[in-house]
This record gives structure tokens, sequence and C-alpha cells, in this order.
């Protein structure tokens, strides 16, 4: 591995920099393509997406060759690396044309929803040796970050219990949700990603509750929009996952890891420090309601985070093993609630 | 039961003043007797317990009259009612002898382990038509009271998640958990009730996951000191208990409700509002750590609230078949953690 | 000063009980004897109010004997000490009174408003030997305690700023305030002596900002509502101090201390640990409003200490010294305050 | 003023964009330079500073055009203002010249330490009508800045105190505090102007107490590190100010305003999230200790604002004349503490 990725890192900087294409110039493709001038030894070189008003707004405004094949993207020998942030359908396409290509790749999660297509994804990118990053955003986050760096350094001891709290501010539209895999594949695959960042370890086995609360009627899609799934863990620690697509305060992002030692939250970004204190009580603003509030410093470091990786031949924070980790026990919790059982993650890959 | 309630108040209270025995002077027997001084309304006439040291230590301290046997403590003429904070094994017979004397009861939780047991002492209650109060002291807690109030009044709109978390400062010894029935029965329970005071809805489903973390011997007796217990309500609403026998920071009991509107949280109460901030950051004390600090105001509150209740002819706010209904719900919880399967309510309660 | 106390001690506590005895059954006299019951080794024997039904409806209910004069009171042989809460023009000659008595007393601030009737009745009391402790409520409060304590640890390792804000929910009477002496004398007497307990040292100078805005009427007093004083102590730290005759949040009483290694705060207590999260912000309920709700610990803590002191012959916490050197400081700041520039304490006590 | 800043806005925006020149790449300067890129509508064409490293660096990281004299820049045709954040002494000169070639000007405080100066530089302003917006950056701090919308609002009813605390996390050399004006001059100058932004107050008194604790050696130069200033405003209301060279948790800075109706607060940023509770206690990381953690959001909000005002032709939302205001105070409060008395403000200004 490390002789690998020393060659790529040869490879992509011969002057210190990498040139990155971006794919899919939806909400999150615009903000990373926005975020590449503020990352050192990061040059944005081209976009690419299928509606014309959002590929020239983007060429204009950002100064960069535009393509509305992506293909052609893929092909152009002047970039290093590409960030894939098209609809879900298309990720396993682009990272396997990206890989033989010999383009590095920073991917969207999810990889995909069906684990053999992702398989082989993944084997593509071992065979050409490019480095492939996922895009769990919230490994960059600093709390998230913060957190795991202090239970790496034993501030819990032994982690007997982890809880992660994950609440949209609004819930999205029927017709995403139809195409989203469901909230588990959609929505708590980002908590499956940190429960196993936090405390290092694989889930065996989970257990899912979830109704449809929110909006009942997606009852008959069928989905749920709020979710309890509890995990186990391969040292017998014990896990809970809250989810649901809509919370009034904002958007509600927290964990709390309970062990031998004691307990470790990352709580809720503030708006602002503002207290309005009188005679009806003690107030607050709400917590950030948007994805730029409260990870708009995750998203930048997740690029620079990619950039650092390929430079220094060290391996990505989020691999593409990790994508399919999280994969597998969405697929399972999806499982467990179907069939109204916990399931053991060994049942999902056999 | 208005009527009825109407005539126990008449009788009991010809002065105005509720004579009150004390049956057991363990740790919560010794914490209630010594409260009665703070009630109005509310006078210690006699206390009970077989363990000498115990019972002359109370008597001499608290100048009332002594028994060895409790049985000779509710025969008294001069008591209105008992408080049993007895061994649970001893409370169905001591609330039956009770209710065959006329006396009214408060009880400390559990009823019983058997539910049968139960059915038995609720039936010579509702014969004799004395109250029955159950020592779920939680729902006189201050904040966990606040927070059922702000719910009934609307703050969440329909509640969709609940979320409580109970973890005890440090272990029992293994000889009390072998006697305790198990964590399910013997601390999730006060979770149990406090989800239905909450929420004021029943529950209908819940499915365990649990583990021997703290203490892995405990595996032999079995039982198990990590548990995370989910929950559906009738309404289709979604619960999360998180139980631990052990808490470095001190006693950590919180509840949280997520729903339509908004989400309402009850915090750990702080020992001081000291805060020290220095280079190496920002600290402030342990949370409390001991049944007084936490729940000190909840025990004179539970004493108040039970003369209240005799005093005015209105049912206590915790009944016996709130006492029921949780021990049913924690059956099912030691069934589901049994049978590693999601269990009705329904399985239970034939 | 440790024989005299031995001596006192002894004398006190034959049965090692303190027989007490209450002048004056005002609002913080009814405090205090209700809160008689719960502290052990302290016995309520008789109260004296000349006000008829104050003094009926507290023999009534406590059991104990009345007296509608206070030096009856002071006569009684089987009282040992009296905690005088009459209007401050009575304490200087129940003081004197009581201790030609043998009585030890505590003593509500002010001792009075005048420097030579203090030194007048801390002389009776250093004649006869007995006890003198003065009621500076917020040395007991279990976080200004608390912070005290942490600082003597030498969590700031030289206090270099001291902040005190103390701002009452709402203000006094205007009869009230023409009695009182001014805010200066009045309220900020507490806060000079939260200063110099907090700190250990002695306050130089004083300067003082104030105004007439909660009631404009009041400058015809003449008296002010609001101030800032600004003090100098005598190992050259910096303090201020901040009172307000109004606030609408409730009764805002916060400290806080910065020094060479770090900042300590003490802050307001809340009435309960509920937040309530929604579309309009993240909501707690008003701080503590009433003298019970901050300062009921404190209050049952000052009598605790008294007794302690008394049994054990230890100085009290809060000394006539105390009472004098705040009521200095105290006249100093009125002196800045009228003649408009910074006043050195040595011009006071010539 | 109206048309005057009317024309003004026509000159400047032909393509919409502000062609900026920046004086001065010390830290603040380079801060600057860098936070240009993420202004839309503003574009650095040249830097300017003496120390050739400082300025070939600037040139090769960002691009631009390079001046070891201030004045070629100045006088270059291709820009529209001038970023001034050379040492204080230069302020003036530049403000001037800029003034006479047309070029609108962004300057840090202070203007300079000499109040004829002052009005001279304004007066330039004024005759050739450029726009001249100062640098207090705490005035597009989210934090102060949501304070003064909500006071603004009516959240406080009349304001009847203000607090400020500004700590630095470490003193400057004791060279840099030889060249600053002094304590009040160099740092409390943006406590004053933040005092009047969030009252919309004129100050009409203060009353300084100050020491050289931090570095008693400071007493020789003379300057003082620790100080407290008392405020009187026009309306009548109070306000203090505490400044300190050293805070060991980090850079203090918090903000305070009571009135007739509530209380707001602005308290201090946290660098992340993360709670740790442990048998030790519960813990946060220190707050943040250096200019771009507190107020990187501030900086780049300051240019957004100077260009928004530019092309909108409003007026800054600091202008010379609050620079004027807040160094008059500054020399009050440095008479006040050297006189040992109160100065009024009209004192200052015959």
């Amino acid at each position: 591995m490390q002789t690998q990725q020393a060659r790529v890192s040869a490879e992509v900087s011969p002057g210190g920099e990498v040139r990155l294409g971006v794919i899919g110039l939806g909400r999150m493709g615009a903000i990373h393509a926005e975020n590449v001038a503020s990352v050192a030894g990061l040059r944005l070189v081209a976009v690419s997406d299928p509606y014309p008003p959002a590929l020239n707004a983007a060429v204009s405004r950002l100064r960069v060759a535009g393509h509305a094949d992506w293909e052609d993207l893929v092909d152009r020998p002047d970039i290093d690396a590409v960030l894939i942030s098209s609809p879900s359908a298309f990720h396993c396409d682009q990272i396997i044309a990206a890989a033989g290509s010999g383009k590095h790749v920073l991917c969207e999660k999810p990889i995909d929803l069906d684990l053999e297509r992702i398989d082989e994804a993944l084997q593509a990118v071992e065979r050409t040796g490019v480095t492939l990053q996922l895009g769990f955003n919230k490994r960059w986050d600093r709390n998230f970050a913060g957190l795991a760096r202090r239970i790496a350094e034993g501030a819990v001891g032994d982690p007997w219990m982890v809880r992660l709290t994950s609440r949209d501010p609004a819930p999205p539209s029927e017709a995403y949700v139809r195409a989203s895999g469901g909230l588990f594949a959609d929505m708590a695959i980002h908590d499956f990603d940190l429960a196993r960042f936090l405390t290092g370890e694989e889930i065996v086995e989970v257990s899912a509750f979830g109704a449809a609360l929110v909006n009942p009627a997606l009852a008959q899609v069928p989905d749920v929009d709020c979710a309890v799934t509890t995990l186990r863990f391969a040292s017998g620690a014990l896990g809970v996952i809250e989810n649901c697509r809509q919370s009034a305060v904002g958007w509600d992002q927290r964990a709390e890891v309970h062990g031998s030692l004691g307990t470790v939250f990352a709580e809720n970004e503030q708006v602002d420090t503002v207290v309005q204190a009188d005679a009806s009580g003690v107030h607050r603003a709400r917590i950030a309601g948007f994805v730029a509030d409260r990870y708009g410093g995750a998203y930048r470091e997740e690029l620079r985070s990619f950039v650092e990786s390929l430079l220094t031949a060290t391996p990505p924070v989020a691999t593409g093993e990790d994508g399919r980790a999280s994969a597998i026990v969405a697929a399972a919790a999806q499982r467990s609630y179907d069939e109204r059982r916990p399931v053991a993650i060994s049942e999902i890959v056999r």
C-alpha cells in the first residue's frame, strides 16, 4: 500500500498541485467547486453537468472549462483527480472510468445501493492503484473529528455505548425519497460511517425500528422518516442512531460516546453566541439549518484532506472500504426493519 | 372513583393531618423518614425494621415508635398510611395487609416481579378503596415534571421520538444484582414509567440489546449492565432508553422528546454553577452523584404529593396501574433480550 | 481568641444543642425561624415581634414561646443565642443587650449605618466574649463559596480583576428606599463583603458612578438604582461591582475573578434544566427570582455554620469586623458618588 | 451626503467591481490581502510594504503588483480604493494622500493618536468626497452585530448598563507597548467604539482605574495592562469596560447590555462543541486564542461591507467620525487615569 501510494503521489504532484475536475453541479457539487479556490495545492480545471444553465453558470463564474458529458471531463489529460457529486446511480460508472483513466477520485456517498456494483467499482480502483476518497463529510467536521481524537486518546476508556442523533431541518421531496434507496441507505448511512469512525470498530448486528411520522404518506413508498437503529459492535459495545427527516429547531447533529472512564459529546453548533434574557426566559437562536452553516468548514477540510492524502501518499480519511462497510450496515438495517428482527451483518455479506 | 376518593379523604383527615408509618429503614426508607418533618400535613408516628441498629437509630433520632415486626406497625390504629420501602419481595404482602387494615399506601417500585402477585395486590387495594401511590420518583423531579408539563402544553406538537438516558454513578454489588430481577425490571423500569409519563401514551412493542460490559462476570448471573431498549408507542411514536450501571461523571439522568414542533430536553443537574477557565480549558464539577443530590427535592415532593392526593381526594400522580404497566414492559424487554427479537406488549398480557 | 472561643463553646453546649431566639419576624426572620427545624444541633425556643399577627402566627406554627418585647426574649435564661432580623435601626441595641446577657448573636447586615454605633456594638461583643456572626448570606451560597474555595486553592493564580453583578428582580418600595441608607449601604454592601470574601483582601479605594434609571423619581430622595463601583484592593488588583434594582429575567447574582492563571465564574442558578428548542429558537426558563430560590440553601447553611462555630470554638465565617469593613467601603462609595471622585478607604476611617 | 455617495458609487463601479490596493503587509494586512479573494465584487490589484520579504511573499502568492513605496500604490490609476494597515503613525498621511488621489479608504484603527491630526485627515476626506471606513472589526463580528441588532429591535428596552470584557490571550512585547499610545488608546479604543455601536449613544464622561499587574515593569513606561473604565452615556446610562493584556483561557471577548426589559449577552466563541465528562468533571476546550479564530469571519465581513457601502452609496458601518469619537474617549480615559478623577468628554474637545 505504502509503495503504491508513494507512486501515486509522485505522479500527481510534479508541481505540487492537484488539478481537479468536478462532475455534477447540483447543490453539493456547486459548493465543492466554489471551495476549491480556498484550498492550497488544489486547482479547478474543468466542470461537467448535463444541465446547461448549471454548467454555464459555473463556467463563467469559476473561469474553467465545461463539459456537458462527464466522459469528456474524465478523458482530459490535464486533470489529476475528479470529484464525483452526480446522482448516485452514476457513481460506479464514473469511478470505474476515472480509475481506468488514471484519475484519483473523491466520490460523494453512497458508492451505490447495490453491493455487487460497489465491489466492481472498488476492484477497478484497486487494479489501477488510484486513490479513492469517500465524501463522508462528518469525518471532517471539527466537532466529530475532535470527538474521535479524544476517544482515540483514551478519554472514555473502553467505549460501551454510542449514541448518534441526526435530524434534518426539513424533509426532502417525495420524489427525492422515492429515488433515495430509503432512509437507511440515504440518511443513516452517514451515521453508520460515523459510528465506525468514532469507535474504530466494525458493526456486527443491527436492529431497526422505523415509522413514517413526519409524512405518513411515505408508508406507501414504502419508506420511513423516523428511525431508531440499535447497533452491536465487534467488541460487544452497543450503539443507537436516531434519525428524523424534520427538526423544527434546525439541523440537529450530535454524537455521544460513553465508556469506562467517561462520556464525550459533540453538541450542535450555534449560529452565534447571543443570549437574550427577559421576563419570558433565556433565549438563543435556532441551531444552524443549512449545510453550509454546519458543514461549511468540513467540506473545505474534506478537500484539503484529499489533497494532503494525494501529496503525502497516505490513505484517505474515508476509503472505498468505508463506503462499502456502511452500505452493508444500511442494507442490514433495512432488512431488520422489513423483517422486524435483528439482523447480523454476516447475513448480508456471505 | 371520585366518590370513593372523597370518602377516603374525609376519613384520613379529621385534623387535616396524615399520620404515617414507614416500613423498612434501608437507604431509601431512612431518607423518606427524615423527609416527613419537612412536609406540611404529614406526621411520622412509627417506623419498622427487623434490623435492630437501624430501628433504634431511627427511633431515637426521630422520636417515634418502633416495631421490629412490620405487621405490628400496620395494625396500629393511630396511623392513616404506610410508606413501604422494604425489599421488593415483601411489597405485595405489605400492600395487601395495609389495604386490609384500611391504610393508604405509598410503595417503592416495583410492586413485585411477578405479574400475578401484582394483580393480587392491586385487587386488594381496589377492594378496600385505599389509595396506592407508586414511588416512581422521577415523576416528581422538577426537571422531568417540567418536561412533561411542556409536552402536555404542546411544546413539541406530536411526539415522534423519546430518548431517555439513565446511567448510575457506580454499579451495585453482585449480590444486589442477583436479587434484583435483572436490569430491565430493576433499573429500566423507572424509564419505562418515565416514557409513559412524558408522553401520556402506552408502549406497545419493545426490542432490547444488552451486554455485560461494566462487569463481564454478570453474564454468568445472567444479567446485563448496559442496555439499549427501543420502544414503539401506541401512536406509532418511537423511543429509546439507554441504561448503564456506571458513569464516571456522576448520575446521568436525561430525557429528550422530539416532535413535529420542536424538541425538549431535561438536562443533568449541576452541583454548583462554578466554571473554571484556564490554560487547560473550561471546567465544571462532576454532575451530582448521589440520590439525595439529584432527587432530594423529588423525594420531598413525592411525600407532599401523596398527602395532597389523600387530602384532596385526587388520584395519585403514580398509581398501582402505572406500576403494573411498567412491570409488563420490563418483562417484555427481558423477553426481547432473551429471545433476541422484538416483543409486543400483547404477548405478555394475554 | 482561641481560648475565648473554647470557653464559649464549653458554655454553649452542655447538651450539644444551641437554643435559639429569633428577634424580628419579617420576611427574613420568618425564613430563618422555619429553617431552624432542619438544622441539627439547633433548637428554636422563642421568637419576638412587636406586630401581633406575625408573632401569633409564628408561635402557633412553630410551637415556641413568643414575646412582643425583644428585651424579654434576650433575658430568657433558656436561650444560648439570638438571631437578629429586626429593622437595622435596632441592631446595635439588640447586639449590645444580647452580649450583655451572655448570648451569642447572628445578626443580619448591616450592623448599623453609623460607624460609631458599629464600633460601640463590636466593643460590647469583644468585652463579653460572645460570638457575633454577620448574616452575609452570599458567603454560604454553594456557588460563591465554591468560587472562594477554588481561588484559595490557586485556580486563578494572582487575582487581577474581580467582577460582581447583583441585580434584584424588582425594585423595593420608595418607602423602603428612603429608610435604606442608600443603594451602597443597603445593596452593594453585600458585594463589598463578597469581594473581600472571594479575594481575602481589603479594599483600599473606590470610585462610584450611579444613576436613578429604573425609577427616576429616586433622584429626589436622593438615591440611585443603578451603580457601577470600581474597587482597588490592597494588592493592587482591581474590581468592579454592578448593581441594579431591577432585572426582568430574575435575580441576577454572578461573580467572576480573573487572574494570572485563569478566570473563575459563579453563574446564575436555573430553576430547572428544561430546554425547549423550536422554530423560534432555544429557550430556558427565567432565572430564580425569589430569595428562597437562590439563597434557600445558603440560609440553612448559614445557620448550620453558626452552630458549628459555637460548638467547635472556631470563628464564624462572617464576623463583626467583616460587617464593619463593608460598612466602611459603603460609606466611601457613597462619598465617591456624592463628591464625584475616587475616595480612599483611609479617608473614612481616620 | 446621499448625493455625494451616489456620485462615488457611480465612479467606483463601472464594472461593478472594486479594485483594491493594500498598504502594509504585517499580520493584519496579510490577513486582509488573503481575504480579498473570497469577497465578491472586490479584486486585489496591488500591495505595498517597505520590507522586501513581506512584499515579495505577497506578490508571488497573490499574483498582484507590488510597491516598496506606498505612494506609488496610491498613485495607480487602476485602483479604486486602498486598505491601510500600516503602523498607526502613517495613517493620516496615507488617508490624506489617498483622498487627494480620489481613492476610497478602509483604514485600521486608530486614525492617529493626535486629535488635530485626525481632524486634518477627516477634513481631507470630506473635501474630496471619498468614503472612509474605519476597521473597528468588532462591528462585523456576528455576535456583537447580532447583539446590536437585538438592542435596536428593543430586546432590552431602555439600556441602563453596558458591560464589555476584552482580554487578550497574551501580552504584547514591551516594545509594542511603548509605541502603542497606551492601553486606552491602543486596546480599550475598540471597546469605546463597541459601546457606542451597541447603544447608539455618545459617551459623555469616563473614569478609569488601571494597574500594571500582568507585567509590573510596564509601570515604568508608564502604562497599565489591566484597566476598569466606567462610562456615562448621554442618556444617563452607565457602562464599564474591563481590559486585560492576558487571559490564560484564550481571547476573552464578551459584551452584555442590561435594560428595562431584559439583558442581552454576546458570549465567547468556542473552538468546537466537544464536551468531555469524566471523574474529574466536565471539560471543554479553551476559547479561541487567535485573531483568525475569533474574528476571521468579521474580517471578511468587514471587506464585504466596505464593497457594499461603495457600490450601494450607503455610509460605511464605521466612519471616520466613529474613529474620532473613540479616540476622544480614549484620551479622556487616559486623562482620568493620570489625574485620578472622572473626566467629562467635553474637557477633551473644547
